[in-house]
């Protein structure tokens, strides 16, 4: 299981990662109502904080798996930060993908050189297929976010958190984390428990895909009710994982939820506030801070906006005067 | 005259300013045929390195300058800083503006708590205009670039520089910076020289706004021929400054010049690999990388994304699939 030992030790590693910026801005600050501190994760290698997870899984394999090669399955982020990760440690990786992914994401995790095995959501098995080729290959799993080392890799955000935090004088304050398995919140939360206890993780999802939210309310891992939309693909989980609920269900605060509409108002607050470009999925913090004001306590609040990988049409309708 | 020791002094001032961060991505190198290292000045307070010599000019003031409050003229960046740095030194702000600069730039100074007074670029004079103020209300006038404290605050940029280039082990490269009057240009020249003199500064321009390419290529000040027209409105000024050129004369290498479209691409380009948001005008530095690869030498080369205020539409324009 992953600790702040674990994550101190992933920081120590991760070489190559970025540390992002704690930005603000004033006109923020008064249409959020209160302070707001923004992590940059899009502007992480690979455009999303997945390249921390991952390159603290691949850095951690050894020599004999590394010579075989990993294996992912992602519709995007997890899939980018795995497939420079890999090329990084010179480890084969091959990438599974559903065919409807954004073609952004499955062209830039080509780009880094992996091999992007497509496969069709609604006709074919994903863990079938991908239990085949690990078996033919050898390969190991890099899971998206039910693993101890990319937990611990997720987790280094919240050691930069904690120092950074700090040195803008804010001691308690939520700290809001776009949420899809959990890997990001609670790798964060085990971080600033250890390092900046008055910082608090609250998970924020897409309506509808309040998995984490609803679990945390019941003390018990749920999933999702079928049918429901979002254009927040890089946090779509059908339900919390097994090692990361237990640590949010020990750490975080009550999860939140947004709609699509207020990811893409939150969008263009970014854009126009801080000049950052952010996908719908890695707004969702800021959509919170944003939008449910009213349902977060204090004079600061801390937004992890942890991806930016959007498509261009997508990100000119977000930006689109009203 | 602005010297190192100026600039570093401005630096020990600038508690307020942000340190950028130095921006990469493989994908970005692929385009570029080399490494590139950019200088995010678009995620600066107020969205550009405006702030930077705002800041410095301001708190060199003494009490009783402080007190009657500065005057600024300026389409944009310039407002902005010196609106933002006023503020937070409580000194009170009148800021000159042509009444068709960009509706985001305008708001953006007003919200700062500056008050702005518009007049019309065809009919009236602004110097006229602003001279009458400053005497009437005995304001201080704090000039967009040709200004040592000014020039000063924008050569922190290139302390940074030196430091953040070091640390990604590049010694020698061209430094490609957006110029209007040359502040940040020859800011960035002092501060390299003393700190990185493996660095040499290259201004770049909108096409038709080349007067500091043509003046540095002639020995002397040059003006622009009339007529030109660019959407780059934050880096559009008739000729050279006075103290900004002898120092460019004397360090920087060659300018270039790059066309309204290619900026656009760049913008694109920044969108996305770097998840930045640039302006046209504070694009042209990576444009320049983009478009004139075959005028640059050596492996890698460093940019500076000056600024991020854009409107909306001309973005969405800029990142439309071609």
């Amino acid at each position: 299981l992953t600790d702040v030992a674990a994550i101190r030790a992933a920081a120590a590693r991760a070489t190559a990662i970025r540390r992002t910026p704690l930005l603000s801005a004033p006109a923020l600050d008064r249409l959020a109502g209160r302070r707001v501190l923004v992590k940059a994760e899009c502007l992480q290698v690979t455009g999303s904080f997945k390249a921390r997870g991952a390159w603290a899984a691949v850095s951690a394999l050894g020599p004999a798996e590394r010579q075989r090669g990993i294996l992912a399955y992602s519709s995007g982020n997890h899939a980018q930060g795995v497939a420079w990760a890999a090329a990084a440690h010179a480890v084969p990786a091959t990438i599974l993908m559903p065919s409807d992914a954004p073609a952004t994401k499955i062209d830039g995790t080509r780009a880094f050189g992996a091999e992007v095995v497509l496969y069709d959501r609604a006709t074919e098995d994903r863990d079938a297929l991908g239990a085949r080729l690990a078996a033919e290959r050898g390969l190991t799993l890099i899971p998206p976010f039910d693993h101890p080392e990319v937990i611990a890799g997720q987790g280094t955000t919240g050691l930069e958190i904690a120092a950074q935090a700090a040195d803008a004088g804010v001691a308690a304050a939520d700290v809001l984390v776009c949420c899809g398995g959990g890997g990001l919140s609670a790798g964060i939360a085990l971080a600033l428990e250890a390092e900046a206890p008055g910082l608090r993780v609250r998970p924020v999802e897409p309506a509808g895909f309040d998995d984490m939210a609803r679990s945390l309310a019941a003390g018990e891992r749920l999933g999702n009710p079928p049918g429901a939309r979002s254009i927040c693909d890089a946090i779509l989980t059908p339900r919390p994982g097994a090692l990361t609920f237990p640590v949010l269900e020990r750490l975080a605060g009550p999860g939140l939820a947004v709609s699509d509409a207020e990811a893409l108002s939150a969008m263009r607050v970014a854009f126009e506030t801080l000049r950052i470009v952010l996908e719908p999925g890695g707004a969702v913090s800021l959509t919170a801070a944003l939008s449910r004001a009213d349902a977060i306590a204090g004079d600061a609040v801390i937004c992890v906006a942890s991806g930016g990988n959007v498509a261009p049409a997508l990100f000119a309708e977000a930006i689109r005067p009203a």
